[in-house]
């Protein structure tokens, strides 16, 4: 098959699909993402190889997007160069995260992208989803708006209407934004850093007590601190805090 | 399977399938419609059985939907008591008539429905799409916004799209909000109560130590908590952590 070439890079938000099971649908993803103007595809320890016969012939000439795809063995791995996360979810989560709908969620990522700050969409597995650990990673949650009584999607569909929304929003105004005065937001792997020192310092204190409570206790540490998208200035404050605190 | 129930009638728009090809793309057309609360649907000579195996399994749950649909010889047999018709299009026509965009077309079809209006969308065979003189039965023109270079939509995505503009055109809750997971955003005395701690742990350990900063620093800081809209349960956490930090 011939390269099809991919649109000129436009900061459109990267696709992350999260331990996805069938390469089928991978293909079927790169098919929607062309559809919509998405390029950048990231597997987490996809269970079948996305360039097999199967993806490529579900991607209908959306080859370019899997030979340009990359996998990753972890999501921090993945989104380490991120700065705006956002998970998609089809049911509630018991946990405290701005919930946007598709066309609100994509305001935010064109004001990313408005910015030259890369962003990213969570997709989870066919069957289960996102997990609560990783949809704790995200920034903010994405919720389609679907007849309750049958949520569940396919997930190139999910890919789709996500995408449909990015494509309609190209010749939109410039939506609200955070004013982050100069400082850029950070890094996923600067966040992530950050939380690693502050649950050493924990630890070493002796804050999770209970092993059973220890990944809620971290889950309720992590969204506090992932919620705000802190800024790099933001996160070396708080390295400094942590450290001035533990003196 | 057991039968699901299908939604209370609330003149949502029947969906046409003219001369689908697979009974896998008429079970997932399904399944799009279930998501959307789109409950009847119409078949013009479709090639496979609605009711097939193949079709029921790609429902996904949507059987209701299949088992309710009505097979029709021609176009304007499964159009005789409709009173507006739409019809979905990938590419321009040299045709006089208006295009919508489908959160447009949905105005019209709400419209319709407020009026006790029967209401159709047609959607053409999945390689061939509408033929032109299918086209001219209708009243208007529904384009999907979708990269030039990559139209090609598979019918199940094209059914999603239009039904998904039909659902969120009824939705009226507003576009974000904070999911806390059951415990209330904090009241802004105990952020500030929290603020107030921290700034006191960190005095005692010399941060402020610049006079000329500290203005800036402290506002630095209660920038990073205002943000999130911080709950009551995770003020206590923080509470906990600078206590653990300094103990």
């Amino acid at each position: 098959m011939k390269k099809v070439p991919l649109l000129a890079a436009d900061w459109a938000p990267i696709v992350v699909l999260v331990r996805p099971q069938l390469a089928e649908n991978i293909g079927m993803a790169a098919r929607a993402m062309m559809n919509c103007g998405l390029t950048e595809l990231r597997l987490v320890g996809p269970r079948e190889p996305h360039l097999s016969d199967k993806a490529v012939a579900a991607s209908s000439g959306a080859q370019a997007v899997l030979e340009n795809a990359r996998v990753f063995d972890s999501l921090p791995q993945a989104l380490a160069d991120v700065r705006l996360v956002l998970a998609t979810t089809a049911r509630r989560r018991d946990m405290t995260k701005p919930v946007h709908t598709p066309s609100k969620a994509v305001k935010l990522l064109r004001a990313a992208a408005d910015r030259h700050q890369k962003a990213a969409v969570l997709f989870g597995a066919e069957r289960t989803g996102l997990e609560n650990d990783e949809i704790v990673s995200a920034n903010g949650i994405i919720e389609i708006p679907l007849n309750p009584k049958h949520r569940s999607l396919n997930l190139s569909q999910a890919v789709l209407i996500v995408g449909y929304e990015w494509f309609k929003s190209r010749r939109t105004a410039d939506a609200s934004h955070l004013e982050t005065g100069g400082s850029p937001p950070a890094a996923h792997a600067e966040t992530e850093a950050f939380l690693g020192c502050l649950e050493e310092a924990l630890a070493a204190r002796g804050y999770f007590r209970w092993p059973d409570k220890e990944a809620r206790m971290k889950r309720n540490l992590r969204n506090i601190f992932m919620r705000p998208a802190l800024t790099s200035a933001e996160i070396r404050t708080l390295h400094a805090v942590v450290k001035k605190l533990t003196s």
